[in-house]
């Protein structure tokens, strides 16, 4: 996607330990003209499926979320970090672990918002070892729906997630695939 | 706001401990057009204002914050719940109790995304006892930006927060205001 390319190359910044910083448009602070344009792209790449619930995990996935369910005309789902005392008990769950924070915690989904033969659309700002997407499809495979497809806003290209995913056999769209990036600049595909 | 209240009569359920649950349409699972409706109605009692910027907390807050941000045509800021490594050092920072979860944390912002004389409104999906509100409120004011009212999707009116708002002067917008609520219904003003 040609203008959230352009826009990490212009505000994108790389710190150590493989962090791109895009807290000035994408989750920090966002620009809602760019997400508005996110949601319409991933709906164009996603136009020959059906669509029946978009699902992301909090925090940053959710304005794209937003964007895209609003163009498919569908809900969508945030994925809790924590069992919360507000959710209940009737939970899918599954383990994720953080290489940025290292560490492990569980992420749930209230079974009332999954459901079998669902056809759903999983959302996430970045790809990276693909923990998180990998526990959002298990969550979506314990319903009994089905997922059409992972979209990554940015997807590190340099490190496994992309292809787990594509070998287990799973639809991947990336809208800014970051094929190399250190302290003196950001290289995409 | 109608349709907004209509729809806690119709699908919120109240549990224990004073807790509205509207996870099936608000901050679980989402009804993007009733969250497109927020952001009108936000944008429609808040015309008479200039507004720069909308600043939200993590994390049921965000889709509102992007719907009426759309509607002002201006970014919106989420405040992060802790210090991350991800941010940097040079943030804006309070602490705020939260009683659902009976612990104190801290809410920062980049310094980069709040400026002296912008105008800022603050939104959140609730306001119970104001903690939250009064976090925002008080990173805006750190900044030297003005905040230019609150906005509660849902204020508890039983609770606190909504007083200690208005009498310390804040503009506080509530679009369904709960006078009393238990496991037998829900009383909406």
């Amino acid at each position: 996607m040609k203008t959230l390319k352009e826009r990490i190359l212009k505000d994108g910044r790389v710190l150590d330990g493989n962090i791109l910083k895009v807290d000035s448009f994408i989750n920090h602070q966002v620009d809602y003209k760019l997400m508005d344009d996110i949601g319409d792209e991933i709906h164009r790449r996603f136009l020959d499926c059906k669509v029946d619930k978009v699902l992301t995990i909090e925090t940053s996935g959710i304005p794209a979320a937003y964007s895209v369910a609003r163009k498919f005309d569908v809900p969508f789902v945030f994925a809790k970090k924590k069992v919360s005392g507000n959710i209940g008990d009737d939970l899918y769950s599954t383990e994720v672990f953080s290489y940025t924070k290292s560490c492990l915690y569980n992420v749930v989904v209230s079974k009332k918002y999954l459901t079998q033969g669902e056809n759903v659309l999983v959302v996430d700002d970045f790809l990276a070892n693909g923990q998180a997407a990998l526990g959002m499809i298990d969550l979506v495979e314990q319903s009994g729906a089905n997922v059409v497809g992972v979209v990554a806003l940015i997807e590190k290209a340099f490190q496994d997630g992309g292809n787990i995913l594509r070998e287990k056999g799973y639809r991947l769209e990336a809208l800014a695939s970051i094929e190399k990036m250190d302290v003196e600049g950001i290289k995409i595909k």
